[in-house]
């Protein structure tokens, strides 16, 4: 047993949950009339209907002892003050500095003139593209944006892009999102383009990832191509990285190689100049709105009491299911298209912070910490796995969300409609008509409201999710800002990789490996 | 109990997995040097290694037992008889009939009239569309199509479309996807389209889709604001359905409507008409290589005993990850950009057929069914969710689907470098290092080598996977063919439209939803 499935907060949980286990949604509606109300949280851009879940005053009361025995505000505390909480790699987490206004970093490191430097260097870069300064080799304007990254580098800036596609301004370039090492990749974002027109964004920090330096070799070589080899091509490159001579060597001009910290993770970074292409798409103007929306729910998390406090809220709730029910996923139903990246962007967030299996002392946990996230789009959603949601062996909590904009008209009242209807079915079910007919009711879900898609609004939606994850961290008493686990994998593939292409030893491989290596192997 | 977990097949399995639940996979390949070609099986273009798996020599005889005793080769035998197996609507599932090429029905009912008939329709129209025969209103040739479609109508041949990259004809013209009933779906799709060059494919069985109608109307008003409404805007439709009448209504010519039949369900029509878009890419030659591979998996479904068949042996394991190890999701990694929307597809083609809670008798049942499919192309999921997968609490069976075509050179090389390497690091784990570097290994995966990704070898690997979900479904005594667990949330968003537009009466909503009504509604 661990100290917290020892702790007396997990053992009033776990009693409690007894008790609940058989609750019913109906009737803890019919308990208190005052539980829509009750069960709502507002912030900013945000609301957050919770009252759908299995859930009592009580629960609430024993989860806020289970993040206060957890000393998540001591946590808070301690990240805002740029202690050194991502322990295994001795960093600071300071990817709310990236949206901070004011310098409140003690421990002798403020980083605010980096930040501010970097974002006034992101500024005069962006105005020059929309203002049509910026141009490539043969002094044609840049029309085509193209960021080639991976993992953090990609998801958070592919999401907000589309996210924000009304927000697109005057002059500015279209946007394209190209990650994986596979050529198609990069072919299929190509058609159409023309390489005098067109700019490379290279983002990666270490500027050694494979998939990303492989995709700014065959730009080059599109480029090269389509210009000529002896063309100013570092005129179609611009580079987001820690590595500045990396880049260099690549032919990117310093004036264009922006900067990653260390203390800030990849998924954690959309707010550095990783969200160029961002930034690139909507003006530095509405990018600086996605900043302040994210700090004002930094504001929020920093300061509201765990029990009105919106990401405290969501991460104890989703501790709740996943540790005393036994969830193993949740699933995220955006219902707006131009939210349909952010199923994808919070895989990575989630799983990738909190799919951890040691406690910060290096110990098995003997309980579980991140589920599965998954998701897609409402409505289409509903005409895929929707079905399996009702009606399945298997209650999936669901994190419906909708926006408030009323002026959308009917177009949006049928996305408010199908999702609510949703959120409601889960919870009715349907008793009655045939066996088959049925629906078990009861199933748990949350119903986010966004007051509107714009940038503000977004930055505080995301912020909130950064802020969930990093709770649930601190309850599960693992570090959320660390990635070990995907270390190894690499490894084996930069061994796997000459075999492939050489032929040769296969010694120290399992025997699957190596069957499947030898038919695969090129002939 | 139920008969099924009170069978003797699944109380022997039960009882070995008491064994098995402590095997090691090191040790499962170290007692036998055979295990790697004993537990790969081959057909056609298709190569399954299912050696990394929770299961031996005992275990397979064990499952094979379990698909006898559910007696799957009769209802093979039942399906290809056209005998009405899904029960709940009385219907024949007729989906293999599509790529047939005898009849072989008896019932008196030989659709191969109908299916080939349909085929020719098509050919003439791609081939019209092909050799710039069709054109629009202002007599420009047709250079973009647009499917609007949802579901089956969509996830299918969006898929292919996108999976069949290379293969795209001289002459087709560009392929475009419109599934969610949020306008701004159409609007991005439509950004640089010219309404003179474009056609849309509106594909709904029953013609009253709201999201597709609802697309197709505005579809309508964009064509009429850009060619004026008095133009042939008809020359710019085509429909795939069931209901003439409602396609007529929307002025689409007769000879313009493609068919849809009752005895094919919607996540299993692609091999019809429905399979239109696909056809306009590739050409109609190429579409019938599609059916062709899809006609070879079906033979060796009909034919190949149970032990050495591709669909009932993946069927059987995840019926032994699901039922018998708990597992609540599988995840699906194609290493192929060109494949990225498979899991999307499988997740509808998985989750809508299996999704179920009652037996074929209408018994809730008290075993799991479908598991939440989910994933990502690799290597981009390398660099957001893998690091659940290898130091997650909660084991995740996975599907890597890797390429052996040899032609790739370096870049297709790390391609499969990749996907083996996290296949081996899953089961191989990491002993060494600090607590946090450590993978615990043991964590099971199938290697799929589909030979290409040409159209001939995904029409195979689309058949595998839809008659491993036939065979699950015949196992867990569930029907697989209907989906009535999305019409409750279809008949509560109907009522809650209304009352969003105009408000109104309340009554009869949980407090939830009304709370959230006035919230949104439109002031």
């Amino acid at each position: 047993m661990s100290a917290l499935t020892e702790s007396a907060a997990w053992r009033a949980l776990a009693a409690h949950q007894r008790r609940m286990a058989t609750a019913s949604l109906r009737e803890l509606f019919a308990a208190d009339p005052g539980r829509a109300a009750a069960f709502t949280l507002e912030f900013g851009e945000v609301l957050l209907d919770y009252s759908k879940h299995l859930a009592d005053a009580e629960t609430l009361r024993l989860l806020v002892a289970l993040a206060e025995q957890a000393d998540v505000r001591g946590w808070i505390r301690r990240m805002y003050a740029g202690e050194p909480i991502n322990e295994t790699e001795g960093r600071a987490v300071l990817h709310v500095a990236l949206r901070a206004d004011a310098a409140v970093f003690p421990e002798g490191r403020d980083v605010m003139p980096l930040v501010r430097a970097a974002r006034e260097r992101m500024r005069r870069f962006v105005d020059d593209a929309h203002r049509g300064a910026l141009t490539g080799a043969t002094g044609e304007r840049i029309t085509d944006v193209v960021n080639l990254g991976i993992g953090g580098s990609d998801l958070g800036p592919r999401m907000a892009t589309r996210a924000l596609r009304r927000f697109r301004a005057p002059g500015a370039p279209r946007v394209h999102f190209v990650a994986n090492i596979d050529p198609a990749d990069l072919e299929a974002a190509l058609e159409g383009l023309a390489p005098a027109r067109t700019l490379f964004v290279v983002a990666s920090k270490t500027f050694t990832t494979a998939e990303t330096l492989d995709n700014a070799a065959r730009a080059r070589g599109w480029l090269e191509s389509g210009l000529g080899g002896a063309a100013a091509l570092g005129r179609h490159f611009a580079a987001v990285t820690a590595n500045d001579a990396g880049a260099s060597a690549l032919g990117v001009a310093p004036e264009r190689i922006f900067p990653m910290w260390d203390w800030v993770g990849g998924r954690y970074s959309l707010w550095s100049a990783v969200g160029l292409p961002v930034a690139l798409s909507i003006g530095m103007e509405r990018f600086e709105e996605l900043l302040e929306g994210a700090r004002a729910m930094d504001a929020h998390f920093h300061t509201a009491p765990p029990a009105r406090n919106l990401p405290v809220l969501m991460a104890l709730l989703e501790i709740w299911y996943v540790d005393f029910f036994d969830a193993r996923s949740r699933v995220v139903l955006p219902y707006g298209e131009d939210l349909r990246d952010f199923p994808a962007y919070l895989q990575q967030l989630e799983m990738e912070s909190n799919g951890k299996r040691v406690d910060r002392a290096g110990r098995p946990v003997d309980y579980a910490t991140a589920p599965v996230v998954w998701g897609a789009s409402g409505t289409p959603s509903q005409h895929s796995f929707h079905q399996m949601l009702h009606q399945g062996t298997e209650p999936v909590p669901a994190d419906f969300i909708v926006f408030g904009d009323r002026r959308g008209g009917p177009a949006h009242a049928a996305l408010v409609a199908n999702a609510l209807a949703q959120s409601a079915a889960l919870m009715e079910g349907d008793r009655a008509g045939e066996p088959h007919r049925a629906l078990p009711g009861n199933r748990p879900s949350s119903v986010i409201v966004l007051e509107r898609l714009d940038p503000e609004a977004l930055g505080q939606l995301i912020a909130l999710y950064e802020h969930k994850v990093f709770v649930e961290g601190v309850v599960w008493n693992i570090n959320s800002f660390d990635q070990w686990g995907v270390e190894m994998g690499k490894r084996v593939a930069r061994t796997l990789l000459p075999r492939l292409l050489r032929g040769g030893d296969d010694a120290g491989l399992d025997a699957s490996t190596r069957a499947l290596l030898a038919r695969l192997r090129g002939r």
